[in-house]
């Protein structure tokens, strides 16, 4: 909602009978003289009460040429929640703190169109006065600073006069600052025997916000001519005062500052920004992210805006007015389809996380964690255990990304492998195992885990140390689930046999292909024993992403292999080890959770956490879904991030099994794992992450047949209802409820996009949709992906909203939030559908 | 303020006039059932009007059996801080929004003493009751919330029953939620007309706090007998009804389960936590941190707790209420002297960093950052740029913490090396110089760029990739400022000669140690050109920690030899590289501020951005204080973590040249630098980081004679006034007002330190204090100043706090905040004193 004409600001107040009226009233005639004629509308969104004392009324009566509307007028002159119960029998509450419902998002759209419209006519100024104080409800409950937060319009907050007026304006403010609004300038009436308008100018000058003190309205009249009259003149004189002239200067520059701002953001951020990933030596269109809300960014794309600048300079004999309304609005919401790179579950600027954040932060800041220890790091241990549910799991060590996580993860079992096994040398002789087009992060330790790719291949100290198994991939192609089993090591990975399923939930039926099961095995047996007894390789860690490799290029692997080579080192440490005294060692543990074979590295900073569709990624190498991963399956250290806080803000946390803790106890202090970052568990951070596994677990669950929420570790907080927000998503693609093999895009969509030319093949599970497109070269250097990734960015559907997503070369993904609802899924199938159709028609 | 005993609640207010005193009695009254005559204190710290209408008055009238107290009385009926100025003409008012001022913390203490008091006397309750809303000023002018966060009380909030009631309710809520408040309950009066009750009931039950309702009073009578005897009903019957007897169950259970959650925390960590750095085979004494407010923890001590008990249980012959008292409070303030791992500057919990975060979270949440730009992001790019004022600094790279931060550096450095010199491998034969004793983070890449120590003997994928020179260290010894010089590199460093100096300030006079730098010179170019022309050796960086190596064990290194060894490097490349057209290469270039032998990195995570008293610790480099960094001695990357975000959250930043930024151009994806985390420039971290900049640029103002804020960089935000918060510490050390070269430790009381027997040596430069104690055995493994950190914890000041501090080895540092007042630095600098004579008499 930002134009470069038209300027609209939210009226809100700080408590009721502020008199937000009549300084919009004033603010209204004030602006009006610098419009023409209908150039400022006057909108009240909702209004309570009769009809006849309506505010939209008192503006007309009050500042002529002023475009005045209400869009709900409800009779009574009560809270619009209330009040539109008793007009509305049917009325719904929304149930849901910080959720929009259907109603107020009409509602919404209803405030948008008519913003839209009145820009399209030339309008030039635009002022939304709200109902009653900052958090009074709106029609359906919701909180107004909640439910106008999508708009974002610059706020004039109008402050509260009386005693104890201090107190009600800051909170006001701290309600408006903590749901990123920017409160531009407070007015209010100055009645010096109180002195709040002193203190406050005081007070927000630290927040460089302008207080302004107007004088107050004159006494009711009881003669009626007598009272407009008076309030008339009231209003003429203070409307072309000097205070409020200034004020309506600074609010204009302001909007001015916020233009220039934005759209020089892109120029400035190529002179000084280091991006992460970019080559700055091709050209590449950076978008300025304004705001962003749910699974929305709002965005200033400068390509988009060159284009409609340069055909408003050039020759094209259009009127002033249509020119001006051709520019529309500034920004574009473009759907977050990377999910903003994988983070993002319970949608941006959310109330409840910003809220839990501050709190954290009000009662701790950052307190150091060596041996010390806070309520939401103690809790978020406990809370993280039961998400996961994995039998083998007892210790949690706390870092701050993935890739951190990741190399305490590494450390974690090298240690464990070398001290059993006795190796202790540093000629980096150790290596891991893990899958061809593997990921782990971007230091150096880590990348050291992944086979040589362009990822890595200029980073001077990138040793790859390991064996890279090439994965069989689980593919939907022209309609059909298939999957290529591997032929020979030596071979590439298109040549192995092929084997074909009936639907995706066919390929983790692990009881009916036991004879894929087996292929695997000799296959693993064979290559393992080749490489620790031919070639005397010493490997110390199995690292596996759970079904699908990421920034590798999303490959969906199948589950029964990465099953199957886990349980093949576990049952046979022999396979890993040649030296006999080294595998009696490793299978002389009675304890049945102990790791065996190899320590197994489960890397789910991508896949974990309700990702794709469950707590825990590893759980898919469980035969039975909707339980927790079994013992002899499940890894010996699995690692979390991302997704943990909900898409807000760092922490990972690594969690490992008792047999992995013992290793590093002894009486030397040099035997400890000595790790830890300055900020580990920042108390935000894991406030934020206990909040959204409360979160997420409730609207993963079922309502038509809920998952036991079991395993054997104390919960945390009390079982919540759930929410059933899955609900459709599991039905279709399957008939059981409780199906864990699922996604939120629809299989029908799924199999069209499969058959449609230009993909050579697609996936769908959980949030995450992947397209492999028909292309000439493949892998990272490709660029086939790339034109339909500029398509999406501007093709919009009814609402005027684009796609902003990711590429991996010949690979197009989509993702979306946790909460994401089924019409805004649906609709996003749409708009690939139609950008896929719109490339392949410019391709002819 | 929490104790096993009493139990304290403090009372706020929605608004004015909500009935705050009302739901006072009634709870006080309640509460009387249960306890003792005079068990229950009902506390009024601050109230305005007649005497005789005060609060605490009608207390005593209708809550008969209760002790009944205000603090200050003010005549007038207006907000305290009017109140108060008319009262006490020379009252002044607090000029720091969200900071206490003198007048705040002497109310506090009189709050303190009189519960201390209480819980002596075997008091069971206190309810302390505030004035006026939630945000209403105290007499000082700071907000209540703000001025009474230090105890912070579990909080009983009396909601708004009126009109607008529901967002002033909410928003009193947020406000206080936002400071760390547990608020507990919500009273309010049931007016069943405007619906509040019912909707809060609903809405706080998603905060999981019970909303209570109950009648309102009756109306005012003319009669006062009447008047009262109605009253007095009204309470009788209320106070003993079903909803106020189980709100005041509800409130007594979260009192102990307050209790028993914190005194449980340390068992509970010790079976599922993994801590950084900690030996499990050692015993330990974990502490539980139950909130922190500017430079103290709260902290429950476990042994401390044993040892009460323990004394509790035994057979003293005490009193059962002697014996009680004897308990105490189970919080102590223990000044946290590490810094929490050297993060903090603004204070915990600091009201100004809350906000500023949830602003952030509410406008963006996290948003992706690959070829995006945000307004934090951007401003904060600038906003680092000017802090530094290093000339050859010009884009900066995100990361997550000072560990990924280096892994950048070094990434960026290796490689444009590597590609100017034309050595493309990855055999791990580039090496970096630096100096014995440097750390720079926990990941592998980043570890290897240290000498082998205990810190990474035992991760098995280190291998240090360099060479280290013996570092020349600033010592005062028996108050004499002293540096050994090298002699030869293969002789320890103790067995150089040894430079005396007449004051920390000489050691940086560089023009008047001409000799001392050319001998450092030589030194210099002898190994060097051994290392590169006999032995064949390659380099790719010099890795520098401006003045001081924190985890290696707080090193004071020599400015002067980290400077001649850049300049070294510079001016003559072939003294590192053997290779003639290399060398040609090296040099040519006629870009002055182009990288010229090696790229520099400067680690300043730990000694940056003000916590050594500098914006940048590398223009200690500098022959001219108070100034940027020169061009021909600054580094060309710098990376910046810990106090860039006040001390809140993690955030990192990588500072490189164009020259090292142009390495990475191309037309080649694979050529760029592709790391990134995906919260890469996250936009809370981004926020408070332009926040604290911009606080701290302020408080390190002189106000005397303010330094230029110059440099050629457009600043983000006009200049505000200095605070002169320094003045004192730098008057302590220097005549000149402007002087650089300083401590927050006073010079008088390091030199005692020294001449201490039990010392070694020490030094102190900007709010670093470090002690190196007289110990059999030296290095990390070393327990020798164990002892010390332990007595530390108890050698309270008269206010009952203790010190919490960190060892690395046989050396103890003290660590300040940015903010730390004088009069804390100096009761600190007392503790440690009183501490080392203890230990002393200890040992005799």
């Amino acid at each position: 909602m930002l134009w470069r004409d038209l300027k609209a600001w939210q009226i809100y107040g700080a408590n009721t009978d502020v008199g937000k009226t009549i300084i919009s009233t004033v603010l209204c005639k004030a602006l009006a003289r610098r419009a023409p004629t209908n150039g400022l509308l006057y909108l009240k969104p909702v209004s309570t009460g009769p009809d006849g004392e309506a505010d939209d009324r008192h503006i007309s009566r009050h500042a002529s040429g002023v475009l005045s509307k209400c869009l709900k007028q409800y009779s009574k002159p009560l809270s619009p929640h209330l009040a539109a119960k008793i007009d509305e029998p049917n009325h719904q509450l929304n149930s849901r703190v910080g959720k929009l419902n259907a109603a107020d998002r009409s509602l919404l759209q209803n405030v948008k169109d008519n913003l839209d419209a009145h820009q399209k006519d030339g309008g030039k100024y635009a002022l939304l006065e709200t109902a009653g104080g900052v958090l009074s409800p709106g029609p359906s409950g919701s909180v107004q600073a909640d439910l106008y937060r999508p708009l974002r319009l610059p706020v004039v907050l109008v402050g509260d006069a009386k005693l104890g007026g201090i107190a009600t304006t800051i909170s006001a403010f701290e309600s408006l600052h903590l749901r990123g609004y920017d409160v531009q300038s407070i007015l209010l009436f100055d009645l010096p025997q109180w002195g709040n308008a002193e203190y406050l100018r005081d007070y927000f000058s630290h927040h460089e916000i302008a207080t302004v003190c107007l004088p107050p309205p004159p006494e009711r009249e009881a003669d009626q001519q007598k009272d407009y009259d008076q309030l008339a003149a009231y209003y003429e004189k203070l409307s072309s005062s000097s205070e409020v002239g200034s004020t309506v200067d600074l609010i204009h520059q302001k909007h001015f500052s916020h233009l220039s701002k934005l759209t020089s953001m892109p120029a400035h951020a190529e002179s000084i920004i280091w991006h992460p990933f970019r080559q700055y030596g091709l050209p590449q269109n950076v978008v300025a992210i304004d705001s962003a809300y749910e699974d929305h960014f709002e965005v200033y794309n400068q390509e988009m805006d060159a284009l409609v600048k340069k055909a408003e300079s050039s020759d094209t004999g259009l009127q002033p007015l249509q020119s001006m309304a051709s520019s529309g609005p500034l920004l574009t919401p473009l759907f977050d389809a990377s999910a903003s790179w994988w983070t993002q579950g319970l949608g941006h600027g959310n109330p409840n996380l910003s809220l839990t954040a501050a709190h954290a932060a009000g009662r701790y800041g950052h307190v150091m964690f060596a041996n010390a220890v806070h309520e939401p790091a103690l809790d978020l241990c406990y809370n993280i255990l039961s998400t996961l549910r994995n039998p083998r799991l007892s210790r949690v060590f706390f870092t701050d990304n993935g890739s951190t996580g990741m190399e305490v993860a590494v450390k974690m079992a090298l240690r464990a492998t070398a001290k059993r096994y006795g190796w202790d040398d540093h000629n980096g002789e150790i290596g891991i195992i893990g899958l061809k087009g593997s990921y782990h992060g971007d230091t150096i330790g880590v990348m050291n885990c992944s086979e040589p790719s362009p990822f890595n291949e200029k980073v001077d100290w990138y040793k790859p140390w390991g064996y890279w198994f090439s994965p069989p991939e689980v593919k939907l192609v022209k309609g059909q689930w298939r999957i290529q089993l591997p032929a020979d090591d030596s071979m590439p990975r298109e040549e192995g046999p092929t084997t074909l399923f009936p639907s995706l939930q066919a390929v983790f039926d692990f009881d009916a292909r036991q004879e894929d099961a087996q292929f695997y095995a000799d296959y693993i047996a064979r290559t393992l024993t080749h490489l620790t007894h031919q070639q005397k390789r010493k490997f110390g860690a199995l690292i596996l992403e759970p079904l699908i490799m990421g920034a590798g290029g999303m490959i969906f692997v199948d589950p029964l292999f990465q099953r199957t080579l886990i349980s093949s080192i576990r049952a046979d440490p022999g396979i890993i080890n040649h030296d006999h005294q080294a595998r009696g060692a490793a299978s002389g543990t009675a304890d049945p959770v102990s790791w065996s074979g190899l320590p197994i590295i489960a890397d789910e900073v991508f896949t974990g956490l309700y990702r794709l569709g469950r707590p825990s990624s590893s759980s898919f190498w469980n035969t039975s879904a909707g339980s927790g991963p079994e013992a002899d399956i499940s890894p010996d250290i699995s690692c979390h991030a991302k997704l943990l806080t909900g898409g807000l803000l760092p922490l990972a946390l690594t969690t490992a099994s008792d047999s992995i803790f013992n290793t590093f106890i002894s009486d030397s202090k040099a035997d400890a794992l000595l790790h830890g970052h300055s900020y580990t568990a920042h108390p935000i951070g894991c406030s934020v992450a206990n909040k959204s596994l409360d979160v997420m677990r409730t609207i993963s669950a079922s309502a038509i047949h809920s998952n036991p929420n079991g395993g054997s570790i104390q919960p945390t907080t009390s079982p919540k209802p759930s929410s059933g927000l899955w609900d459709g998503y599991r039905q279709s693609w399957s008939s059981d409820p409780d199906s864990d093999v699922f996604s939120f895009f629809s299989p029908k969509t799924l199999s069209t996009i499969s058959n449609h030319q230009l993909v050579n093949s697609c996936f769908a599970i959980g949030t995450v949709l992947a397209l492999t497109l028909e292309s000439a070269t493949s892998g990272y250097n490709s660029t086939a992906a790339a034109s339909l990734q500029a398509r999406l960015l501007t093709t919009v559907d009814e609402q005027g909203r684009g796609v902003h997503s990711r590429i991996l070369g010949d690979v197009i993904y989509f993702m979306t939030g946790l909460e994401t609802s089924e019409p805004e899924v649906r609709n996003l199938e749409r708009t690939i559908l139609r950008a896929l159709d719109g490339e392949l028609a410019a391709q002819r």
